[in-house]
């Protein structure tokens, strides 16, 4: 929660407001009613933040002229979460739940709707005493910020974080994260995870915890009956599997996707099945082929990224221009997001030979999403091929991309990026593709 | 059918060896064995083209040292098909069906299983003579290029033939199209055929025609039945609805995404259901809110395009440098695929603003595909909507794309500009959004 500073303040101090108040506000011949927000942490600081009747938040740009008027003098409710005792038992499971930031660990506030953020782990374990049921509970903090906000930087602070973890004894880690960018880290940390002996589990929330459709509670308490009780030592998300507050699925780290902006089961494994699900705090595993987990091990992060990589649309007549700009400003991987079996229209071609000449691999991966790059069928897939193209199997453009990042922070050689890209390493390539997996779009009610 | 040149034509002349031959290639010593297959159009004319026994074409570089013998001569079959008789029934309703090459018009040797472009649109006719009984079929080509090499200067070519023909007395008119970037022409097709008052159909195949699992003869069988029946005066798609060969949806042109490198059921409408389906040439609709066709009308292409617009998928740490660059390189407009509810980065923002000051518009859509972009949920949101970002509701990351293309062809001025993306001009923007309506990845076999 962020205070307003400068001008703002001033203004705000001389009309005796403070956050929580019902104003009237009146800025370049607009007037504006609602209850003052807290600021908001990367806004503009010349504005203040109104949620109107309607429930949206609006930012209303303040200057000297700017008139506030007190309307209604309202407290905010306290934010901090009492910290309830922590029963430990020696019987039980440990599990860490490290907090990185994001909706898991966010409150609301139900007078004014607003989302605030609560970025300690503590909060966490506050609002969802069920766990303590499952396992002893330790709370650590690998970073705060919102997952749109996450970086590959951050992304190793939390790996080691997670290996500091299970190197200790933990029974199993669960990390607490934003759901915008959740699976571009859960495909991180399941490359840079070497020697993983012990459940990962990423968990979040579409709708803040606190509200009455929250998804956050059966998600953390089957993450962590995951990270307790499973014998999956990978990197999985653990996400709502319906709409209904039922049950949790549990998706390989390099094969799950956010593939709604609101719904709860937003999450789905693309050219995958789920490796199981939890109901009930229960675990029911659909399928045996994963890595079994191990009493004893040690695990290593492998954290180097070469960050410069692009991901790259194929959208109808895309120039060779733009790859040579991608070259030219320093990138030293390319991920073709291309059209169908894998396909890039031919005013592309320059630009990908150009790349390979410079020696930046260019790898493909398909926009569909669903199904597999096999550039063999027709002539432009194998045109792409003759070019030194790389064919990214079944793998999600997304993953590609991650895993290129990983790969060329282990090597620039091209024949070794090439064969490293297209060798299964975590689960991310389907060594068979299954023709019965796939999307149905769904429509209930008519 | 592309002949072979030069140096490899030499070679192959000197081990009198023709296309369709089983032959041995020794080549920087290594040695394949295959049927030689015709030149591919694009490909390095140093290379020739080998059909190996696991089915795979592979190219082989030639160069002086190569040795090529002869093992079996074999005939490549008869390309050309037999032009049938064409039944004209003053009764019967005019359908034009308008080509541009892809797989719906390719031929597939059986015994190679290499697939050949067939350019004439005769040819469909052709290889499905029930569209006869249908309606009066006359054919005429476009264009002539797989659908990845699709531009936008072709989308125009495409949508002139098409007003064309309805101007001149068609019922409906059908695109033969490669379904690579169907959509994309689909979505082209909806902004530029302006008072449209007779159904326009996209179809294409996923799998070559003269395949035994080909759907070819279906959807282009269902997509002249809804040229000649409905009553539907809008662009859409028309592809099968599962992996039986048993009927077909309606997609709204600016609605539907190829979500399935070679699934038959890839085309599936986002964020709204189908408008109806066609089986055994019989039309159901699921609704009624389309735009009705009618006897007489006018349609006008407006087919300016603004091609210096470009699609950013919002990844982890993307620095502003990327837009500048974007921006520097000439581009008029950004489509961002942002992350969740219209996220991007805090990396960005700068670039974002430097867009912004540029008079470069930014639009926001997500790249989870399903749901609608709300901006005024979170923080990231709201600041981004203070950055003059505009947020694209549910319009799909491509669709948003080739909207902003066209809407840039139109008007530079940044108020126009936003206004027309955030109205629904063609059914590309859904008024209310539909929870109901999501995929749900299926897996049959357990």
């Amino acid at each position: 929660m962020f205070s307003y500073r400068g001008e703002v303040e001033k203004i705000l101090r001389r009309a005796a407001v403070k956050v929580g108040d019902k104003i009237k506000v009146v800025s370049r011949r607009r007037a504006y009613i609602g209850v003052l927000m807290p600021r908001t942490e990367l806004g503009d600081p010349n504005h203040l933040v109104l949620k109107l009747a309607n429930g949206y938040n609006i930012g209303v740009k303040v200057d000297r002229d700017t008139e506030v008027t007190l309307l209604e003098s309202q407290e905010l409710p306290e934010l901090a979460v009492p910290k309830p005792e922590r029963p430990q038992d020696p019987s039980k499971p440990r599990v860490t739940i490290v907090g990185t930031g994001g909706t898991i660990a966010s409150r609301v506030d139900y007078r004014t709707g607003a989302v605030y953020p609560a970025f300690t782990p503590e909060d966490i374990y506050g609002a969802v005493p069920e766990i303590a049921e499952i396992a002893n509970i330790k709370v650590v903090q690998a970073c705060n910020v919102f997952s749109e906000h996450m970086t590959p930087d951050l992304w190793v602070k939390i790996a080691r974080v997670v290996a500091k973890e299970i190197n200790g004894g933990a029974t199993g880690v669960v990390v607490a994260h934003g759901t915008d960018t959740m699976s571009y880290t859960a495909a991180a940390l399941s490359f840079m995870l070497k020697g993983l002996f012990r459940p990962v589990v990423l968990v979040g929330s579409q709708r803040s915890s606190d509200r009455p459709s929250s998804d956050a509670a059966l998600n953390l308490i089957s993450a962590v009956a995951v990270a307790a009780r499973s014998d999956i030592a990978e990197v999985v998300v653990v996400m709502h599997g319906s709409t209904e507050d039922d049950f949790c699925l549990i998706h390989r780290g390099t094969k799950v996707r956010k593939c709604h902006t609101s719904r709860r089961d937003a999450f789905q494994s693309i050219n995958d099945i789920p490796l199981g699900m939890v109901r009930n705090g229960q675990i029911k595993l659909f399928r045996d082929d994963y890595h079994r987990a191990s009493s004893e091990g040690r695990v290593r992060v492998q954290g180097r990224f070469e960050k410069k990589v692009a991901l790259l649309k194929a959208t109808p007549g895309l120039p060779s221009s733009v790859i040579k700009g991608i070259v030219a400003s320093g990138d030293k991987g390319i991920v073709i997001e291309g059209t169908g079996l894998g396909h890039a229209p031919q005013s592309l071609f320059e630009g990908i030979e150009f790349a390979g000449k410079r020696k930046v691999p260019v790898v493909m991966t398909s926009q569909c999403l669903w199904g597999r790059v096999n550039m063999n069928v027709y002539s432009t897939g194998r045109d792409l091929l003759q070019l030194g193209v790389i064919p990214a199997e079944d793998m999600l453009p997304e993953v590609a991309w991650v895993k290129l990042m990983w790969v060329l922070g282990r090597t620039k050689d091209p024949d070794k990026v090439a064969k490293l890209m297209q060798r299964n390493l975590t689960g991310e390539i389907t060594p068979r593709t299954r023709p019965d997996v796939f999307l149905k779009t769904i429509f209930t009610s008519e």
